[in-house]
């Protein structure tokens, strides 16, 4: 019996929308075939959520065919035609063989099938900036009459504006990391362990929200006093006290998207500091939201924060946020100085306001958002408190 | 307030040994200076396990001197200082300008410090088979004068003989995974949502066993029917029925080390051919066991079970395990044909007998253990069972 596709998180006509804006760049940029390789965009031009770890896959994308086809080890496959939207039949599996052999490995199967296809003549797309470079060198040895074109971040560039779909889908995960968010106003109490704590956040994410269930555990952090100044700790070997402050920045995960959300929660009456931190990043959450429309750009946005944020005597080093979506953070658009790309409808950032400010001393606060048609809209229900216990 | 050391999985004097296996293979490498820039390394060197995500950051472990530097993003600093057992000192935070920056990123800062510390005019130790092309060059280009030396695999083939307190460590990731793993059998029941059973499992993994909480959530798959042939679904928006079965992965993680464990779970009685190739299967562990000892291959362990398993008739393409210890598998040695790398007392391994036959047939078995003086100690005390439900 043939695997079954799985449930699709979108219409075929989801991906052959997002298939033809590549295709344009594609053309574009002269090139035939496009080999896709960040697990990200993978998702994004397939559907295709599973985890192969550090293994060589490959999304081929050519001009002339409608379809992708996909490669990965043998064992894997089964899952890509599960979850993929493509044809079972356009899914390769390697030789398990080539896995931790020495001497050939997936890459060299990826480019035969580019040979077998007529595709490694012309101009071949690659993903050099997020490929070893011995990777890319195989490319050249092995397809020697090719031209390899860098086509680093264009698909994520095209992932940056999303569809309704995409939006919807979004919402569904800030619901999850909503009531993620409640779930740990219930059960951090003083005594308690942080990963007992953490084992009902963390379940909350997995079970959902309004018959929704995450898809997957994306990346958290619960930072709480002593460690307020860090924001990529996990959790400690520790328990909560009488006065602790706990940093927590959560994401519901749904097929591939996320939606961020962090608060800051405090045992007991937060400090004056704490206080006139959260009054300054509120009033500067406010003001950068009141500047989002199409049109406006992303420094737009940071400088009504910062602008805000010094008038409460704080500043923030740190960019404000980024665009968001696929695996969290997409590396294109940033909300800070110096970015100028202009917000169009559709785009959605996780505005992100942790300031680590020294090294006892940190606050967190976020909203994940998308650009409207006349402003912004935030995906939490959450209010921009700290939440007191 | 400077941030005070938070828990430190290891003695100093353990970090000690480590660093200075790595500089004898830097002398052996006529290489002044070493740049650490994959996790598990770093973790390994220093006891950090905060993820700072897809940033420059570099451990420089110098013939000069008795401790590393680390460098990261600013902001991430303080977490290095908290976790890593070298002197607050010797942690530099970049400016997090770096950060999405097109002009120039931490890699430029941590050249520039090489420079500053007179580093990086002789040999240089990168692990380029993990760096995307642009790195390295950027090296070549800002250190004209250093001779780039190729240092992949070296620290991380260190890593595989363990200590006996790392060895410790893995048995109380052990214990972790065997909980969640009888967890499963508790929760799994029809009608159960996947998600909802994943909740209490991986819930297990955060609380831990033994007074000795999980520290991360590590990779974990759920892969149940009709998905039995898939291996690296985290789970799926489905429910339980009668007659499914459920293949499961689970791993216990302490302070980045991990114990894996695979269970197959059947709601009902196991179909003839999931018993046969459950009895072909232990079997062939049995074997497989059989022959650890020092001075033994890997290809001696992987031949006894190809060889038991066939007896029974099956099959298995993919190699029968790896090396295992910080982030799960280590890219070193395989329990598999052609790898003649020899047993060593104290390294350990994932027994990782998955088997995914064809697309609607699969089943998982498993087992981690260290290699002894005489043979092998598995470190799950769990039934080499189909867990019937």
């Amino acid at each position: 019996m043939p695997m079954p596709k799985g449930h699709q998180a979108f219409p075929r006509s989801e991906y052959m929308r997002r298939l033809s804006a590549v295709k344009v760049e594609m053309e574009r940029r002269e090139i035939d075939v496009l080999v896709v390789t960040t697990s990200g965009n993978i998702t994004y031009l397939s559907g295709c959520t599973t985890k192969s770890g550090d293994i060589p896959t490959g999304l081929i994308v050519s001009l002339q065919q409608e379809e992708p086809t996909f490669i990965t080890r043998r064992q894997d496959a089964p899952a890509a035609v599960h979850q993929m939207f493509i044809d079972g039949s356009r899914v390769v599996g390697y030789p398990e063989a080539l896995i931790a052999n020495p001497d050939q490995d997936g890459w060299d199967a990826l480019i035969e099938l580019l040979q077998q296809k007529s595709l490694a003549g012309g101009g071949i797309g690659l993903e050099t900036k997020f490929l070893p470079g011995q990777v890319v060198e195989k490319f050249k040895r092995k397809a020697p009459k090719a031209t390899i074109v860098d086509f680093s971040d264009v698909v994520t560039w095209i992932r940056s504006v999303k569809s309704d779909l995409e939006i919807a889908l979004m919402r569904e995960c800030a619901a999850i990391a909503d009531a993620a968010t409640i779930r740990a106003k219930e059960v951090i109490r003083p005594g308690v362990r942080e990963a007992d704590a953490v084992a009902e956040i963390i379940g909350t994410l997995i079970r959902g929200a309004n018959g929704k269930p995450g898809t997957d555990v994306a990346s958290f952090f619960l930072c709480a006093s002593p460690r307020t100044s860090t924001c990529h700790i996990r959790w400690a070997e520790d328990v909560f006290r009488q006065g602790s402050q706990i940093n927590l920045e959560v994401g519901g995960l749904r097929h591939g998207y996320v939606s961020a959300l962090m608060r800051t929660f405090s045992i007991g009456k937060p400090s004056d500091r704490l206080r006139r931190l959260h009054d300054g990043e509120v009033a500067g959450m406010e003001a950068a939201l009141a500047v989002v429309k199409p049109g406006a750009t992303c420094q737009d946005v940071a400088e009504a924060f910062n602008t805000e944020l010094r008038k409460h005597g704080f500043e923030k080093d740190s960019r404000c946020g980024y665009s968001i979506g696929i695996e969290w953070t997409e590396p294109t658009a940033s909300l800070k100085v110096g970015d100028l790309t202009i917000l169009q409808p559709n785009m959605t950032f996780h505005l992100m306001l942790g300031n680590w400010i020294d090294e006892d001393f940190g606050y967190v606060l976020s909203e994940t958002f998308r650009v409207t048609e006349a402003g912004a809209e935030t995906f939490s229900a959450l209010p921009r408190e700290i939440f007191e216990i």
